[in-house]
């Protein structure tokens, strides 16, 4: 298999369509720059890249899930858009570049995250409209709604910020993670087994990505730790000089390796039992090994 | 007409369906909490009065409204949050009680905020659930959501930014009000319209509500300048010291209040062929004298 071959044509894909859509008409040129800023700063598209994947590898057309795979992009877009901000993690650089509010401002970077979070709602209630009110859309709209919210994300962000200075237990760091990164992982996910109408591998397609999202967090923490700055695109070291907990400081490098190795092991199980091509597993084993 | 006892059935019907659906589970407490509080901070549930009684106007079951409506609330809360922050306008005070930022520091009322624009649309997302997936409610949130976004009321908030310390025109600060506070009042006539199935309807709606959103918002202008600060639970003198175009600082009180009248009578006019009852127009009246 021709794995960055079809890594690179899936993300492509993404980056066309969220292209098209970001035309916003009628709004103030600078909330559209400001969003197309950081929503066309390089990510590596790896949630709508599962979404994709999922949908396909269990035999539905990925076309018909890429809107709403673009809406969790947008989503993700913009939560590290107001992550960064100074009142939050009060981060100067991602992906190389200065962090949206250094280019734009404060004002202008809240409410551009805020423009992006609505902009993808309007886009899941289009989507649903687009595809004649079929009920399966509205189902993965109200999966992506729940992950996004105080039960998903934003309650993983909350107690993460609540945390920062305090030493949590191994148990709670994974808790928290399965929320703020692992929720919106898992809801990218489960819309490609619901719009290929494949409701009864919803279970198998929740471990996959929990196992998915705990290894991705584990394997965050440690390039943070030791990951090239140059390769990473923003200083290194900055869970710590936060005082945050992870996985690095409870387990240390060698040991926190071999933890996102069992989790990652675990997804790939179950990748390969989701999608027969092998693309899903191969890039579970790309996610482990990356270095940015 | 008992307008008050009217007006009060509406708001408690609208605070108790707020109250109901507010209670989040597996949510961090501080972060419901905080969404409570601004949501609580006793407003005058202006946009779902006006959503119900435009259903009821025109015939319709104002109950089947009444989530959408409280929909359209949400996102009214998050926008005051956001807007009050320190980078944004910095109030440390609305509607007699400290701002969010003040009570939950600015990282929670971020994220409160964020929370409460995501909970409004997975709750719209439900509805539709709930309603056995029929068309309208769909088209109702399409229009919901278009009203908050960049091309409406997040696009009138970059505009009001952009134009600090900077004299705007009549006609500019018209257009920018009619995004930044007329989107969310028209979207809420516009969905009482819709679930009332009349469809027909719906440019005289648009009519109504446009001009009661330029009179409600010149009336606040007025309110700033002129009104009883514990009246109106806020600091007044905001918008002259944060360099702000107005009503009154182009038109002094005097015209304001005439041009204020002269678009409260448009609306009056409309808001009678509307809803036959009158509570709408009596509605209108209120709006325009209101202290507070």
């Amino acid at each position: 298999m021709d794995f960055k071959g079809l890594y690179e044509k899936k993300r492509i894909m993404i980056n066309n369509y969220l292209d098209d859509i970001i035309k916003v008409e009628n709004a103030p040129d600078v909330i559209v720059s400001a969003m197309k800023y950081s929503l066309f700063a390089g990510g590596k598209r790896i949630r709508p890249v599962l979404s994709l994947s999922v949908c396909e590898g269990l035999g539905g057309n990925p076309e018909r899930v890429l809107p709403l795979a673009c809406c969790i992009e947008l989503i993700h877009t913009y939560s590290l858009i107001h992550d960064d901000l100074p009142s939050m993690d009060n981060d100067d650089m991602r992906r190389g570049k200065p962090t949206n509010h250094k280019v734009y401002g404060e004002a202008i970077a809240v409410l551009a995250g805020d423009a992006l979070l609505n902009y993808a709602y309007e886009f899941i209630l289009k989507t649903i409209s687009d595809n004649n009110f079929e009920s399966k859309y509205t189902l993965a709209g109200q999966i992506i709604g729940k992950a996004a919210g105080s039960t998903g994300m934003i309650g993983g962000q909350v107690i993460d910020i609540q945390n920062e200075g305090k030493n949590m237990s191994l148990e709670e760091l994974i808790h928290m993670h399965s929320k703020k990164t692992g929720a919106l992982i898992e809801a990218a996910c489960a819309i490609g087994g619901i719009v290929a109408d494949k409701m009864d591998k919803l279970d198998d397609i929740k471990d996959y990505s929990h196992n998915l999202g705990i290894a991705f967090q584990i394997v965050d923490d440690i390039l943070d730790c030791t990951g090239d700055a140059n390769k990473l695109g923003k200083k290194t070291g900055r869970d710590e000089a936060r005082g945050k907990s992870t996985f690095v400081k409870i387990l240390g490098v060698n040991e926190s390796r071999k933890l996102a190795i069992e989790y990652s092991n675990r997804a790939l199980n179950l990748a390969n039992m989701i999608d027969k091509t092998g693309f899903l597993g191969e890039f579970t084993e790309f996610l482990l090994n990356r270095e940015n």
